[in-house]
């Protein structure tokens, strides 16, 4: 029997899919259980107080995962505008090889619940917070100007964002390749 | 007795709003009933194959609103850049004036049933490319150069799509004012 910790982490993992794929009420507690394979007491237990402990708990994972992605991005970059564009299509290649499943791991659960969960919009809120403020660093670190460093990550963000949603609806990953060259453009722009 | 036209009409416009704030998996089919007004009779009788074609129809009417929305924001501009920055700030107004809780008229239902339905992926895929089309047809109008109009438009669309995520998530108009600096920018690059 898995411990209960893989028990937890399984569910979280599980759910964060479903959630990214198919929105947060599009998603059933039974289909977490049976994506995840962990026993139904461990969710009761580890989750006593529901599905939307699990959905903070996903877009925590979401969160992490994004901000590992943008620290890896700059440090693989040398210039503000191989960061941004790397940003780009590292996002383009994640889509494309999930078969336009899985764009931002928590764009579809922040729509959906921003205006019914406190708790599900504050911790949308603390990750996009979050990339801003990875963004921004990096930027600040590859010479942006101070005062130009958080509006530009607010803007790359936007535009990748924007691009995600797109590219997924249409299917087709070129809207993440105009997004590239916008973000390589405005990072220009900022005089980096 | 309202007229059936008047039923399907509102029933149509209830649940595009009821889809705009809190996505299409989390409105009930008698959520729709109670907001429209309409006898349930008439949702059958006019929405024979369910929910799914009220999601379509309400894709429709959304689309339609913003498409009548940039081409409003066209002709009351007077070069390109106001004209980016009038769609930045129009959607900025509709975000506030709705308490935060109506960004994008389809983009919740876009994400949550990307992969689960052809009708509506299809139709939010219509919606988003005449959205495009008519902001490369604005931006051509306004001089910029005919091959740069149409992947300018996407990161033009982008750009607003992503801060509207981002502006609904945090109920602060800030990142709208950042994408109307970047649209801005952008379209400034793009030489117009």
């Amino acid at each position: 029997m898995a411990k209960a910790s893989d028990s937890k982490e399984k569910t979280v993992a599980a759910a964060a899919k479903l959630f990214c794929r198919q929105g947060y009420h599009g998603t059933a507690l039974h289909d977490i259980l049976a994506a995840s394979g962990a026993p139904r007491g461990s969710l009761y237990f580890h989750f006593p107080d529901g599905k939307e402990q699990i959905g903070v708990a996903a877009i925590g994972l979401g969160a992490q995962a994004v901000r590992d992605f943008i620290v890896a991005a700059a440090s693989g970059a040398d210039s503000a505008e191989t960061f941004a564009a790397s940003l780009a299509r590292g996002m383009a290649a994640n889509l494309e090889a999930s078969g336009f499943r899985e764009g931002c791991p928590i764009a579809p659960t922040a729509l959906e619940t921003a205006t019914q969960s406190k708790a599900l919009g504050a911790a949308a809120r603390k990750a996009f917070q979050a990339w801003e403020q990875e963004i921004a660093r990096a930027l600040s670190g590859f010479g942006v100007p101070a005062n130009a460093a958080a509006p530009l990550a607010t803007a790359v963000l936007s535009q990748l964002e924007g691009a995600l949603l797109l590219a997924r609806t249409y299917r087709d990953i070129a809207p993440m390749r105009r997004a590239e060259a916008a973000v390589t453009a405005l990072v220009r722009g900022a005089g980096s």
